[in-house]
């Protein structure tokens, strides 16, 4: 259930509805928009009943939600959201673009990554201190120390941070340094994460798992913004299918999918989604066409001697030429847009 | 066993390199390039000793070739093929567009059709005669009647004609009416078909198959190679996954993966791709971002009444628009490809 | 539509049913099942008005049928369709058991193969002798005189003959050669021959596609029914996914899927299914255990000397093994069937 | 790297190598055998020198392991691993039985369930207390009290209990009050969960993810085996492909698969496997057929009021079928197993 408010409701009028949402024993989300503030109801089990809101001062209609997902869905929020990740605003008119290496493996590193991202265009740094990996005898990277050298890297370029929470007891410590917290794939169903990631008050990029469908992905974005944390960044980072040239496939038709579904701006990982390096440059290209609101690429000052996933990170000038193409393609879209939603010009 | 010729070499001497391919059992396959031809070698088990070849005059060298295709390979031809269907080259710099109904429904359907696609900026026109259909009760198309209205659709409009044969049967006849025979996903690995197709005179469209690896694509397309009809155009239309938000799961990274092991052109079918409508303009862009060579695109002059696929074809108006961006992309592309190529401006 | 008949309606009646199907421009499928018989009607697109047929002499009821398949389908005949392949009754209370290797490659080694699967207790004989290839280059097989040999094997051994047609053009060959015709996988949607298949009067086994759905399983099934041969077996053959320590996956529980659905006898080939030899033997137990009607299973006398698929092909031996454990199962389940059905004893 | 003691090896023996290994900067695991100890080396980046071990007393050779995985592998451990769950041996002869509801729902419903499941002769009660739910909306268990119901269950039947983990935080809780504890398909690659699963000190029920490749299943498990509990069951419960006629896809093939590489024994549960009431039983006794250990199967006193799962869990008395034909099949393969591996008699 949404309760929609009139455009002069008063903010006397939203708390009384909360008011009322409470004392039936259901949890209110005050989700507030462009031209007027809406309701979302949840922790009803069944139908809640409209008339215990219709007649309430300030309430213009109470609308039934379709879709097993509510928060994230456009039923409840026609307007895009945009999130704001240390002053870049992914969702917006301008392409987010984030990059950096797979993992923070020392100082100079991260440095020199972060230097190189910056000089090729890009807004925000990747890199995981924390790193789920399928074998324990992995590196599982530096932990606090790789944290505190993202931060230096921020600090010297100004590139806000993008980096993994892999759990609980390490998430306050990621939460301390980043700019936006990472869920990844493998995590997109850890239930007590993501409700800890709603409970965080930094921004969640949230990556798709590997076998997730669209209802699921928003499902689990769902399980975030139920716990009162808004901001999320729904991420495409291919699937696992039976083909076989490419690490995953990437299913870039997720963009318009959850565009149409969600009002949650949604980026593209063309690095762990192809899982070569000379596949990243066209896919990238290829999601920024599809409408992505951002890209997130693995760049590496010496793939060759990165201790993981250097075979698909980027080296710095590739990133370069991908961010002029990125940008110049959707520079081109935008004037195409614009010049659609233009009346016409009349002749005097 | 590929033998490259040197530059000089002449007819005489590349007539004698095909005697001894013969008279050692094998096939000769005379591939004529832009500075020099080359002459594949196939129906060998087993290794062809260099040195029976390398002795002859005009030889350059013998190289043995290490896939399991090798005429569609860019071991056996570096340069990029380009299919010429009815005047429009096929794998050039210009993007080709392909568009139409998915079925030839009647006369006056197929010439509103051919009307739109063209004042659209469409190049050529699409329209099954005959239909590949899961259940024998469905509209099978309406066979030679179709071919002759599509035949009368390119008398009036110019546009070149791409048509599917379902078998060996009705072969000849779609060979005679099309510009361009379309191999659908169902046959790809029907190879009877592949054979006859290769016998061919006309290009031939070859659409990947549901559940197809990319090895399995291109010895599809080294079947219709093999037997001598080397004008063949691949084309991605997405593949069978659990993704359920879309018809099937575009696979847009065979774009680049193709181009890098073949020289034959890959165009993208982002109809049957997504199946929905709404996913078509977002997706066809992003393919064209991809790299791909051109679209083929259902668009039909009234979706709703369609006989087939109705719900994933696009109203004229949705075409031009895309016809537009999508070619708009493609001179950006170009443009950034060819400004990497130009050396840097010398001052005087 | 499907016209049921009382237990006491005469020929005649049922011709005058068949007739008014055919006066309406539709076809008539006359059925007869143990109790009563039943007349499907195809070709119409829409509703078919029962009126037209309730008030026929003989006849019951007529039923809408739900399914898009409808001679398949248990619906339309709800006791199990038995086909009988030499002698051999597919579908009835025994398991049948074909084996043999994938390709015939000479007369020694299709007798040797024969020898050895009647002396392990297999029923029929299977070998390719139109082989379909992936690669044009590989081995594809002996043509008619595979088929030959096969009918020499036959004469021999007294093993029914289960070989595959790969095209239209061979299918004739074939059919006066074999006992059961077999379309391959990659043929399962190759409409043309699935139409021949249908209007030949031999059985076929028909090949689950490797990416194909229950229902077009089913319904390449009814495209066979549709044109007049009711003799039909089903065979899954594993499906293509992710999944990479077996060539395909073997779906087994498509076995029970296909048994509520369809009345057609349904069997597993664990060879391809797995890929793999040390694979089969379990899987072809799971596969009666979760109540196929038979197993195809490759053997070969030579297995590390075969032309194709011999990392996958049983020694004779290990057929044996494999016969007499199936069997044993077999029976058990039959048993446990048959006490559930009895009625408990009375005590004197 | 793997150390093989000799049989007569003293404890000394062992502690040495064990001191040494610890010297290096690794981590040794003692793995004593029915004949002799091996003892396990991880925590190396690289090879390990073989001669540093192979001139210690009581040591007969240093094997490298190939594998990714070490611990979980037949290379360093030939022998079957037994897990004793409150008695029941998983991985022995005897096939390993647990059934019970999705989730605990009252007290009255898991001890209804409990009677049930052990008058049907199951071994072990499953039920979850903490339940990982795509909808952040949807019932997420009990919790502690539901612990303490299954607890009561045990208490009143004497059934062991095997119940999911879902997280670190309530790790401890479950492992306090549960004989087996479940990680869940979702988990399977919830680094932290699998290391804490462990530090524990009851066996671990891992069960296979979505789309888990077989390497990457025995990694999971490695994960476990790593922090030093060997007590790991694992579980295929069906993956995600395109196929729409089940929930999920079962992969039986995998039950032989992971017998090959893995000493750890398998079961499979049809239930989620499935998805579906009426395909539960054939694919249990198919499992069964193929090797399984043991069955882990929903049942529900009332299934049509299960809060969750109704339509895939079994009616008592279906489980009570089920569990017979299981039983007969598998001790009709054990009797054949040792019929094979007895010496013929020979005649006096």
């Amino acid at each position: 259930m949404l309760i929609v408010m009139r455009a002069q409701a008063t903010e006397q009028d939203i708390a009384q509805v909360c008011a009322r949402i409470q004392s039936l024993g259901f949890r209110a989300h005050v989700m507030p928009g462009a031209e007027r503030t809406a309701v979302g109801i949840t922790g009803n089990h069944g139908a809640v009943p409209a008339e215990e809101f219709e007649g309430l001062p300030g309430v213009a209609e109470a609308i039934p939600v379709s879709k097993p997902y509510k928060l994230v869905s456009r039923e409840v929020k026609p307007d895009n959201t945009i999130v704001d990740v240390a002053g870049v605003q992914v969702g917006g008119a301008e392409l987010a673009l984030c990059a950096g290496p797979c993992a923070v493996e020392s100082q100079e590193q991260i440095l020199e990554s972060a230097r190189a991202v910056k000089a090729a265009g890009g807004q925000l740094l990747r890199g995981g201190a924390y790193k789920p990996r399928t074998s324990p005898y992995a590196f599982q990277g530096l932990g606090e120390e790789g944290l505190r050298y993202l931060a230096g890297a921020r600090a010297e370029t100004g590139l806000g941070i993008v980096t993994e929470a892999i759990d609980v007891e390490t998430f306050d410590l990621v939460e301390e340094y980043a700019d936006c917290i990472q869920i990844g794939a493998r995590n997109m169903q850890n239930f007590s994460l993501l409700r800890r990631a709603g409970r965080a008050r930094k921004p969640i990029l949230l990556k798709r798992g590997m076998s997730s469908t669209l209802e699921e992905f928003l499902m689990a974005a769902e399980y975030i913004l139920s716990e009162g944390n808004y901001q999320v960044i729904l991420c495409e980072r291919g699937v696992r299918t039976f083909a076989d040239h490419t690490r995953n496939t990437l299913d870039l038709s997720v963009v318009p999918a959850v565009q149409r579904l969600s009002h949650l701006p949604i980026i593209v990982d063309p690095s762990h989604g192809t899982g070569k390096r000379d596949k990243v440059h066209p896919m990238a290209l290829a999601a920024v066409a599809a409408g992505a609101s951002g890209l997130i690429v693995e760049v590496h000052p010496n793939p060759d001697r990165a201790l993981s996933d250097g075979y698909q990170s980027l080296f710095p000038d590739q990133f370069r030429e991908l961010a002029g193409e990125a940008r110049a393609i959707s520079a081109l879209l935008r004037s195409r847009a614009e010049a659609r939603s233009q009346p016409a010009a009349v002749p005097a």
